[in-house]
């Protein structure tokens, strides 16, 4: 049984995980807070990005020698290998610590097995506290284990009465520069977008991220840093859902600042109208490493995401306008009355500028 | 010239004004801060509700002798007539103030003239402190004065993407039930809630105000509270925009439980298309003491009052659902092009249960 001060500590780690959520893809959220033998806290750490110390080691860190004797308190189970980073159990053991209290478990084979070393070591080791709330927090990185496939993030951008472009097909621009450089984060936090072939004929976009004063570099899975120390963009590959292979020679999607997919039925494999399966695309990107997806443009598409159950998280930015004429963001979801309306929960609403940035996710995906 | 003192006091007053907001109607919402002689705060007061004491006897009260040679800085400026209470003016000069710090001046002609007289009596006085801002928070109340209409809300649930209905008609509920308990306080505050002959040919609503605990009663504007000092709900004048007279006899809105009026445009006034004028109506509305309108349903109406530009503040109900299909919350709204968007500012975002609540005010209506 996790104590009072265990729980609290738990809800605390959790907290401190949040912290990295934009720059700690692909590797996990986590979060982590140290208690002396007395149950006070003494230190607290989260994982901030790839190739960086991982949470347990940051907040022992600050606990020093108060940590001897005492507990940590970790939203996931602390991992056994050494990969850019040492194992942090390792850490723990040399550090003294009497007690491990967990919430989720690793299902990552490669670095899993870290309860069990921590016990074979003498150190009480407790897991599955405050599990469900752990997991929430940490949906992105722990699907796609689940699932086979990517985290799907579906982005829409869209004015108060639910236009996504004017009567005219004009959109630029609905949102503000503000939303648009948030779009841009999150661009650089994923490691794919995808995209229809129609929002590419329409729009021509480039699709890269674009970060004020950091530099391109064309990454992918990999985390690579720049030797000064900034972070590189890492670009996300580019998937164009193209049925029939209609993308344009020229279209801007196919530069060479991105890696590009242009995914036809033929390639991927069709659904019986024609279509590309769309379940099928995403499992073969989860075997080509991808693991965080960013769903962007096209009613048409998002519906069929929608339809197939593969969208994980809503993010809408909500411009603060009417139109009262023009596409709406989201089309043909497969919903035909009003009790069959996909409900989400808003976990997350802010200004971002002039624009309201609302984050919401599925009700049926709520635990991961 | 107010010190830095009596601005920040200024700023507090705005902030207590909007204590009032959903039960002031028909009253202004008013607040006031009184300081002593050495500048310190000693009352604070704001304008609850009809028949109960103004902003300046609220914070008269709460500073006793304190007052007595200190000033009192208030949002709009002070009555200097008897109506259900007595004159702010003769209240403020038997507590001895020396100086009054006034926002806006009193466009009420029967209550307008407490500069004047408090001057009379040697008080010293300053108009137009922070103006903008306390007419602002007044808008409800300073509007119909300049406008000769009343200030119209419009208000729409929609889902995030933008529906107010699905595909196949359907929209019961969209929002939940702490949203639709909203809208009756917000029915319980206007005088005038304001449908189209569509929607009531269609859902055939009440249209009246319903609060848990609270009697109804036939009101208007006359503000009635019950004997046991509880206050009954006014019913607002429930309006349909009928161009034709096509609402059925038997429709609820022509019951018993509140006062209807079927505006057709033979009795309005017809626009060069045979529709009921808007403007004409609002005017008319204003003549027969209506001053705080709801627009409620019918996107197409919306949509007419847009074009007409009769609307002062947006209150959207955005439920966290999807449809993909069904009709938006407004339509014909008189822009075809982005660069024409009716672009909003929005003043307070909040969770009204599971749905968000956004309300906005238009660019170009933004000061009173």
């Amino acid at each position: 049984m996790a104590s009072p001060a265990e729980l609290a500590a738990m809800r605390r780690a959790i907290e401190l995980s949040r912290n990295g959520a934009s720059t700690t893809p692909p590797n996990p959220d986590v979060g982590c807070v140290i208690l002396d033998a007395t149950g006070a806290t003494v230190g607290e750490g989260w994982h901030e990005r790839p190739g960086r110390p991982h949470a347990e080691v940051n907040a022992l860190n600050q606990a020093g020698e108060r940590a001897r004797g005492g507990t940590a308190v970790v939203t996931l189970e602390p991992c056994d290998h050494t990969g850019r980073t040492g194992p942090c159990t390792q850490a723990l053991i040399a550090a003294g610590v009497a007690r491990v209290v967990v919430s989720v478990a690793d299902p990552n084979p490669v670095a899993s097995g870290g309860a069990a070393t921590l016990r074979a070591h003498g150190v009480d080791v407790e897991l599955g506290v405050l599990a469900d709330e752990a997991a929430s927090a940490n949906a992105r990185w722990l699907i796609p284990f689940r699932t086979h496939r990517p985290f799907v993030v579906w982005k829409f951008a869209a004015t108060l009465d639910g236009r996504s472009a004017a009567g005219d097909g004009t959109s630029r621009w609905i949102t503000g520069k503000e939303a648009r450089a948030d779009v841009h984060r999150l661009r650089a936090a994923v490691d794919t977008v995808i995209v229809g072939s129609g929002t590419v004929r329409a729009d021509d976009p480039q699709l890269t991220a674009r970060l004020d004063g950091v530099p391109a570099g064309v990454g992918g899975l990999t985390g690579v840093e720049a030797a000064t120390g900034d972070r590189t963009v890492d670009q996300p590959l580019r998937v164009v859902v193209d049925s029939a292979g209609a993308t344009p020679a020229t279209a801007r999607v196919r530069d060479d600042q991105a890696p590009t997919w242009i995914a036809t039925a033929e390639e991927v494999g069709a659904t019986p109208d024609g279509r590309v399966d769309l379940t099928k695309l995403l499992n073969q990107l989860y075997e080509r490493g991808r693991r965080y997806a960013l769903l962007e443009g096209g009613p048409t598409l998002a519906g069929a995401f929608w339809r197939a159950g593969l969208i994980d998280r809503v993010v809408g930015y909500v411009a603060p306008a009417l139109l009262g004429a023009g596409p709406a963001a989201l089309a043909d979801a497969g919903v035909n009355t009003i009790d069959a309306a996909i409900r989400l929960d808003v976990t997350d609403v802010r200004m971002v500028g002039a624009d309201l940035r609302i984050t919401a996710t599925p009700r049926e995906h709520r635990k991961a």
